[in-house]
């Protein structure tokens, strides 16, 4: 709830739909630019994914997808909506509640990492889908570029996109990889994908491309093992600094710059992961985000929705698959209003 | 070469044939323990593996890894060799030269990564196998065990074995993975294996197995990942450390912590990976190690041969798997020598 107030507070043309308990709603009494709708069921972090869809019609997490939607002839709710639940559900849900974007067979989840050259780097897939075709990375690529165009100041900037695969010296890729570089190198042929061939995933923290495609499992296992070392090195750096007395007066000195360095590489400022491929902006939160991590959160999902995403993927698929047909009208975004109102899921 | 000298000196027990051009092999000249061989050719890092193979048959690479046949009914010459060349042409060399172990259907590149508990995961396949079969990942799992148990002192001490996979909230891996799970959780049944399930990403840096089993795109992207991660980390250390005449100062009064800190995740320390499933014990440098660092993976490479690591994946794979044959007698590594002859290829 603290993010939310901030959030509020940092952005007077933004408003809120808190979706909740009513318990946790009365907390929001009285704020301005904020909307309150309340939610019987709590989806929980181990709840089965079957539960959530068929168990808990009322849960906030469904709800709040909901506002995504134009119900009879009326402008969505919301623009975007953000949730810090259990990634599979809120993935299930949303597809279930949303739809899949025409031209977009599996929706997919992108993170943008931080990397050597102070950008990030946004990575998808990183857990959605576990098996991919050669079609599906081609998708992700597109759906990748128009997030992080988006995510950018400048109109006319194209992001690079990267293939991840492995070394050189050794059997590179396997089949499913091979043919995807080849529908990526397609796409950039016909002039809809900056694409810059393979990388590997030491390039991911280099900065080599804007986006890195891969398939769900390999994703998922690239950011728990960054995660992994980043905690170890953080944690040995701890230790050391803690090793005697002459460790601890070092540690007091270096103090100013040790914070600047964690600072720097803090989690929380690239919190918030979008669900693309979707008809409708779902972000998702780490699930143990605190007030400053969920409100970047919250700001990703109001620069998703000020800057046009949902139209931007789907100008792009359009584009880039001459043979899908267009998306029929009544799924179409609604038109970007200066203001945005992030559904959010009170757990 | 500075290496194999400190590496002789520190183990009297220990002698070294050195493979290399004529040029080279000069350097050793008059040292103690030391044989040469003199090899006309080398493969280069950007050589293709058919020209390694096919048109270098008296590279130093070859020529090393023959040292490791018993040839007419004599005892092998060495009984490990080290090699800082071509990972891929190593490997195919290596699998020509010496053959798969019986049982073993692919050869695997293991490797010992450093972890939060201060000891190490090892983790295979880096790269050799792109696409994998729930037995490979078996086989893997076997070899694994037999590598990290041939390096622990504790003769005793049974490893305990983790299946890389994604989140639970997730769906669940493929179909590979989730048979792989089966034939492990049977080979844990029969006793065979300390199998523990399921293991993410972080866990490898937490250390909750001692041996991590994933195919080898998968520990190649995660290996690379976190070379990047590391020099990204490290980098931006040193940035915030040179960032005006307060940080420089710091980094003065912080340096012997800062320094205990390197010297702890120095990957110089962990330089050796295995090529596991061969008849023979090779081990891989890193292309671009220093004294120090290809000082370790002589050691590595002294160590497996010490513990026998040979013979522990051959009995392991014969009792995991009941249904291969006996491996020939011909084929059975030599008896465990007092002495050890790890064959170094200078390039």
């Amino acid at each position: 709830m603290p993010a939310c107030r901030a959030f509020l507070d940092h952005h007077p043309d933004a408003s809120l739909v808190l979706v909740g308990s009513a318990e946790v709603l009365t907390q929001a009494q009285g704020w301005p630019r904020c909307a309150r709708v309340t939610a019987s069921q709590v989806v929980a972090m181990d709840d089965p994914i079957e539960a959530a869809l068929r168990h808990k019609r009322d849960s906030s997490m469904r709800v709040a997808i909901t506002q995504l939607k134009s119900i009879g002839g009326q402008p969505p709710v919301a623009q975007a909506c953000v949730s810090a639940g259990n990634t599979g559900a809120l993935m299930a849900v949303a597809r279930y509640v949303l739809k899949t974007m025409e031209g977009i067979e599996r929706p997919a989840i992108a993170y943008a990492m931080p990397n050597q050259a102070d950008r990030t780097t946004t990575v998808l897939d990183l857990g959605a889908n576990v098996d991919c075709t050669a079609e599906h990375l081609l998708q992700f690529a597109v759906m990748g570029a128009a997030l992080a165009a988006a995510m950018q100041d400048d109109e006319a900037y194209e992001p690079t996109v990267g293939l991840l695969n492995i070394g050189e010296e050794l059997i590179k890729g396997g089949e499913t990889i091979r043919r995807a570089g080849e529908l990526l190198r397609a796409a950039q042929a016909a002039g809809h994908l900056n694409f810059i061939g393979n990388v590997e995933g030491n390039d991911i923290y280099k900065g080599s491309s804007d986006v890195v495609v891969c398939d769900g499992f390999v994703g998922n296992v690239m950011l728990k093992t960054s995660e992994g070392l980043a905690t170890m090195l953080t944690e040995f750096i701890r230790q050391e600094f803690t090793r005697g007395l002459p460790s601890r007066l070092a540690a007091l000195v270096a103090m100013p710059v040790l914070k600047r360095f964690k600072a720097r590489v803090d989690p929380r400022r690239y919190n918030g992961a979008a669900l693309l491929g979707l008809r409708g902006l779902v972000f998702k939160s780490h699930g143990s985000a605190d007030a400053l991590a969920f409100e970047h959160a919250l700001q990703r999902a109001y620069d998703a929705a000020r800057h046009r995403l949902l139209e931007r993927v789907h100008d792009r698929i359009v584009q880039t698959m001459p043979s899908i047909p267009a998306v029929a009208q009544d799924a179409a975004p609604a038109a970007p209003a200066a203001s945005d109102d992030p559904a959010r899921r009170v757990a």
